[in-house]
């Protein structure tokens, strides 16, 4: 049996070369054996930064390295199917950043192919292993707080989109790139599937991208109906200036679990002005830096162990439908039934 | 000139109360001169506990008392249309307990009435006079968090619904018993009115309401988008049980803005259990009980400097037609357009 | 018997206002009948505001008036203990303001000529009644955190001192001024006496006091043991600028309490520099208003119900000797032993 | 050149193990090569997790091994000035566990040792690497605040004191054990040395200790002056049982500085009991282990780089004279001058 499980890094963005870093050293069993990305600058950087040799343009021949045993998946989203897929028929196990794919029918295929070839698909929804987001969820099913009624999730990013994400048909907008995480919190913390939802956005903060892109949204709300019958609210905003943003409450029958904060330290400064002054967490990196960890140990005993994920092509594939759906309900105004 | 200006108490249930204990003492040029309500144990317990020997079981009369030059209305909402126009017929100007009434047509009657009789018509939203609402309002005024793009509210309650309630034909539900509030705070913010709404609600904590009452929720969320383009969340909800809950979001293209605290005091006990433990409030009356003082007093100020109330007539009927076409929306799961 | 007790204000400084307005209305069975003040303009205003047609320079006027049942003595320190034995000679009970005199002595006379004229005498440490402080209390009385360990207790106040605190022999200085509260706040959560006290002071903050009043001192710590073996800790400052600052730990073997907020409401605002800002509490005044009021009520209580008030005489003079004896460890860099 | 720093650790307890884990992987080039600790179960668990082959159970003949180049000592404090002088001898560099030594003496010679062989010697004051003290120190030292006037800084740990501590002529106690780092701290933030110190213990929670141990503490407080006339308040606590409690604050004369949080995530739970609860930390092994792997850093970039580490002998030897003269003042009841 092999000690370590050598691991690829598929696209050498911000997100991927978090789980990198962790798989150089501090998961136990894995190691990170190659990089690739077709932009040469960055695979140098990333082979550098990461101490690999092997570097590949076309993540098909990395496929072909011995050495390598799973992949993770961290290119843009339009890519994931095909090198899923093809991770899959190379008998990879898979690490897949979120949102999952473009479409629910590219998430089907990816499933179908890791399960025909009986790989691991893992999606990175890592809120799941943060340490406040996993206190919650036991709290709740121990039912400290009963029934579960509403949830409320909402995630707000502090940078300007990129031009890319304007093109809605083209990023799946803002409900993908950044309330992913809240429809799958929303999921979770409810135990159920999305049965009516009703999504509304605007675009307030980016005029550049309104002529050319009208159906551009950089606010969203949305207002969620569950099969077993709990509520659900979400908000979403990008480039909101005064950080990241990323705050969940559970209402139950008896009580309520709040979560999240948005400070970056614990330093207070009261000023001659009577104002006091916290300093404000600026991205998910810093926040979630413990939850990517506990995401990638958790990849690596699932293969080694022969688990399930904990957060499953299943997970990812609902998450997607819910965006598509979603962005219909914007766009058309209306209501949508997702049963 | 009259030194102070007579109140009149018409309903002593415990909103009429606080503002009766108010207009004792601490209202500056205002006594209360007397008080109506038809149950006979109120009245005479009202009576004794304001000091006030003028006691009345039909209000009627009550506005024929040469001593009483204004009301408070704090009766039954069923009751609020009646006693508005019986006190404008009179010349009292009225200050009148949310919501303003059952139905629209109602709340412009009681405009009507008080305008043709040239007396204030004052709506007691008291979180307009809370120290933190004004100043986040003077904030978002100041322009410090940009324009406004999203403002959330929410209000649950502690206690059981009284079974009074629990029609919502009879009681407009909670959305007007616990969401009024919630409603004026997001036309306030906004400075918009109501354009197009989505609300949900569902009975999660009063089974016993199940076979009678199909149609009672306790539990309501609502998604408003405004005439102005802005976006509102609201969430409503009845027998939480784990305190008084009535915070405020407002996100701004430049900023946010939080408010509501949910303690009730500043004690925090740190125990072997290695848990931290705060107390939290238990019910409007203290978390707001120095907004009723200043709205109390902004009403008399208005009438003795001929002032138009912070919180008109207009404002009342606004939330009571979101109401209404929220409990549409809710019973036909549709999306209603208020334009 | 009178259904309301006469209360007499002298000296109608800040303290003494607030005290005379509560006293107005929100006091049940009291109501303030006079006042007196040796400076015109004060007491004309103070009459003013009031309501009250009674004035008078000297109080040993005011004494006479039949009217008059007890009194808040809210002049300069150095005149309670005078105006404290009048009122107590002419049977009038007797709420003095904090600190309770200049010596030991002179509070020794005070609570010999108000037991041997049996009139009641309450010392305003008004922490004692706010709501924080007293649920803090009751919890550690109920064994919530074992035995107490060590008390710590912080005032602060944003203003600069009044040239006349520069003279400490006049003044006693910042530890009577500021920490007379936190001195009261030890003893009462340790149920014990001062044993043994070594106290610091120094000059930051007020250089034009340095030249003539070279023992001035605007900060202070003073570390305490008591007889029951307890420890304490207090520091207090003047001039901090940055908000009124009064927070208490109560330490004990098997767990912590805090208390104590800093913010005048809460509000906080998120702003585009990534810092999150909160406004301070500016003064006691607002903070402690409450406490105030059930402070008065509590007089009252006790003259009509012939109970002991629960700051006694005793809690003033004990506070006034440490007050004393902590000058005299800052003067002469030593260690004081109590008993 | 090397590529890589050979760490050897000579001492497998808690806080070895913790420098262990970050010298594998997280610190850039650096690795552990070795690991030395006399009892040879902890040694061969330590080998083990560590990945490491090579161990010794004598620290001299480790720094024979030419794989070593720089020693981490996180052995019983007693036996750190042997190792060092040995480690000095044997041109290794040194990172050093707190407190440095058992005295002054032994901190000297340590420092001599060093220097006249001409390695690096940094005290392992980790908290001057927390991103929150150093956020605090920058803006300090930006003159956010003004001028310093009193810092004050308390450590309480939740756990039984070992029986090894209750000689506190073998252990110097909690003031070492417990309060090196608020020592630390205080001349950190104060920027100048221990002019003048008064400490009193006492033994609250320990009762076992108290017939063989009379001298043994489990609390302490300490006042203290500065030669810059800075003041400072110090308090330590063993066996809270609440959970572990660093905090700290600098009060200038401009403003307040407050840093520290007690909470293990941001989970809060609000329960039908009307009280709502937080997790406390329950050790400094996770609140500071992002300060540990900074500490680890930055001795190695001192090592490639030829610079002196930012916390040196000087003021481990420092934090030592003030512990032991802590312990005089705590034992002779006396204030001690250090200058």
């Amino acid at each position: 049996m092999k000690t370590k499980i050598g691991v690829c890094l598929i696209g050498a963005g911000r997100a991927g070369m978090i789980h990198a870093r962790n798989f150089i050293a501090n998961v136990p069993f894995a190691k990170i054996v190659a990089v690739s990305d077709p932009v040469e600058e960055s695979r140098k950087a990333a082979m550098e930064t990461l101490g690999v040799s092997a570097g590949y343009a076309d993540y098909r021949e990395a496929l072909k390295d011995p050495a390598v045993d799973a992949v993770i998946i961290a290119t843009p989203t339009k890519y994931h199917r095909d090198a899923c897929v093809a991770a899959a028929e190379a008998g990879k196990d898979v690490l897949c950043e979120k949102p999952m794919a473009m479409t629910v029918e590219e998430c089907d295929e990816m499933i179908r192919a890791c399960r025909r070839h009986n790989v691991k698909l893992q999606i990175a929804f890592m809120r799941r292993f943060d340490a406040s987001f996993r206190a919650a969820k036991e709290r709740v099913d121990a039912g400290e707080i009963g029934d579960v009624v509403l949830v409320k999730s909402n995630t707000r990013g502090p940078n300007k989109p990129q031009p890319w994400m304007y093109d809605i048909g083209k990023s799946n907008g803002p409900l993908a790139e950044v309330c992913s995480h809240d429809i799958d919190t929303l999921r979770w913390f409810t135990g159920s599937e999305y049965k009516r939802i009703y999504a509304v956005g605007g675009n307030y903060r980016c005029p550049d991208a309104r002529a050319d892109f009208p159906d551009f949204y950089d606010n969203v709300m949305m207002s969620c109906e569950f099969e077993n019958g709990m509520q659900g609210q979400i908000d979403g905003a990008q480039y909101v200036k005064y950080g990241y943003d990323a705050r969940v409450e559970i209402l139950g029958t008896d009580g309520l679990i709040t979560l999240g904060s948005t400070y970056a330290d614990s330093v207070v400064v009261f000023k001659p002005d009577k104002k006091s002054e916290a300093t404000h967490v600026t991205g998910w990196q810093s926040l979630f830096s413990a939850a990517y960890l506990e995401e990638d140990r958790h990849f690596i005993d699932c293969i080694l162990n022969d688990k399930t994920p904990a957060v499953t092509g299943w997970d990812g594939m609902m998450a997607v439908k819910v965006v598509i759906e979603g962005n219909r309900s914007i766009r058309e105004h209306r209501i949508i039934d997702l049963l």
